[in-house]
């Protein structure tokens, strides 16, 4: 069934680019890297009814597959080219298949990224996608690199799709259009890759928030062998967030969630100002909401300074 | 768990390379294509139960992973350079994932291939490897190019693997040397690297044995626009093949039962003996089984010139 499925996604993605010298169809894909530019790869793989619930819309799940991906990329400061997309599903489903790849294709085009490879195969529906992209030598943002006085910033808000999550919880009867921002930011998250470009030569550091803030944060700090420490009053929470939960749950999401598919990055003080105004320009905007220390950790302090010690600390597809 | 699992991969599948500017650990990987080199890429899943059977040793299952995806590169002419892993397993077992970690990088190291990233994730067994290899833009091989009057050549034996999993079911009760050497096919398939180098300027076309003979050259054909015709006496079989099956069994195996990871091209028919004697000094040599014709379709011709019709076109693992 490899070739029928493949070709179906591939008439659905179609997008087409000079680098691209052999698509889908033979055993491999051919590709020039352009001169002068390194290569950023990464892949994720989504589970059904681990990374997203079973019931998600075919078309949500094709964008999330992607997404997460091309969020990875966005952390390195890369631009997206290409991918292959891996897909094990239980029967070969027409419809289904036909929304996965509309979903895929949706945000592909946003990004000119070529599908360029594949394979179908039987099982538990499981989507591993492998992204592509360039950077130029020596300019890609990695997660080592901050220093104590460094800015942390994060764009956009923080904890909406956990909160999504938990609004899709049978017991919850909330308020339909805030929900379904909340849920929305759950199943088609934007990845940072504008973000990540501007961040090129600016961040000293830089990360994407898929396990949560805490966690995702600590790899960094880790990565640059400091500490750092977070204002909970900083922290960025959409209003949709903060009129169907309280505080001290919009702060949990916020911190531990996981799913926001933001990007948390260090900055030189100096160039705090000039780094918020031009994400701004660019729809995501980039709030403070710390600062790099010496030593180890993640802090994170409440509005009267006294040391909060959240429930969770970040989220691990294991425990959870 | 992504950070614990894929550190204890790292650790035992360790290879240094130079292209590798940033290995596992950052959101992605920074690599560094050779100039005048394109990127050949493929993907393939392994499903437990599907692609292996529930029980196989972790060692051969990591072995197998990445063998099927480099016997794509092999097809295509291309150095094999870097994988990205996609492991989903059911719980975090630390003596199966050491086990898997070590087979993959005994094929690893075989070819300096560098593992430079990974996810893993809960759920069904599954693992996702993505390969990426090198080749001079305009020497790749690709299922293209066969002409009426090339000769169609196989390198070492078919039927092996397929007959190693028959032997695998519980009624099967055959002389231990010869089962564990079709078993040994089955689970550790030898990616043809050599060969298909060996083949780059050579072979028209060619393709790499992976759901059988007939349904594989099926597709050389079509991407070629020609037909082939085989000759069943012709077929390649091991002495442990036909040591434990009959005549028929063997050829239905050799024809149609997939797993094989050989490759099958087609050369000009003036190229054949200089191709075999490579070939041959390669170790696994070649055989010549039939010859392209204008049409289209395959067929299998009996030792007095009749037509046969096997009884299964190839392996669909949705029909299986």
């Amino acid at each position: 069934m490899e070739f029928r499925l493949i070709d179906r996604i591939r008439e659905r993605t179609a997008q087409t680019r000079d680098d691209v010298r052999l698509g889908i169809g033979d055993d491999a894909a051919l590709l020039a890297v352009p001169a002068g530019q390194e290569l950023a790869v990464a892949i994720d793989t989504l589970v059904e009814g681990v990374h997203f619930p079973v019931g998600t819309a075919p078309a949500d799940v094709g964008w999330k597959a992607l997404a997460v991906n091309l969020s990875d990329l966005a952390a390195m400061g890369a631009t997206p080219a290409w991918a292959l997309l891996a897909l094990t599903l239980p029967r070969p489903d027409a419809a289904f298949i036909d929304g996965l790849a509309d979903g895929f294709a949706q945000l592909a085009r946003l990004h000119r990224l070529a599908l360029v490879g594949g394979d179908t195969t039987r099982g538990p529906l499981t989507l591993s996608v492998a992204v592509h992209g360039f950077v130029p030598p020596g300019q890609a943002l990695t997660r080592a690199g901050a220093r104590a006085g460094d800015a942390v910033l994060v764009t956009g808000t923080l904890g909406d799709a956990a909160a999504g999550l938990r609004c899709l919880q049978p017991h919850m009867d909330v308020q339909t259009s805030l929900r379904d921002a909340l849920v929305e930011r759950l199943n088609r998250p934007v990845p940072r890759l504008a973000a990540g470009l501007a961040l090129r030569g600016r961040a000293s550091a830089c990360i994407d928030v898929s396990d949560g803030l805490l966690a995702d944060l600590g790899h960094l700090c880790i990565a640059s062998g400091v500490g750092a420490e977070i204002d909970a009053a900083l922290l960025p929470r959409s209003s949709a967030l903060l009129g169907l939960f309280d505080e001290a749950a919009a702060r949990d999401f916020a911190l531990a969630g996981g799913d926001d598919y933001e990007l948390c990055f260090s900055v030189p003080a100096a160039r705090v100002a000039e780094v918020q105004a031009d994400l701004a320009r660019l729809g995501c905007g980039a709030t403070r909401i710390g600062r790099i220390v010496a030593g180890d950790g993640v802090r994170v302090r409440d509005a009267d300074g006294s040391r909060l010690e959240p429930g969770r600390q970040g989220w691990d597809h294991f425990s959870a």
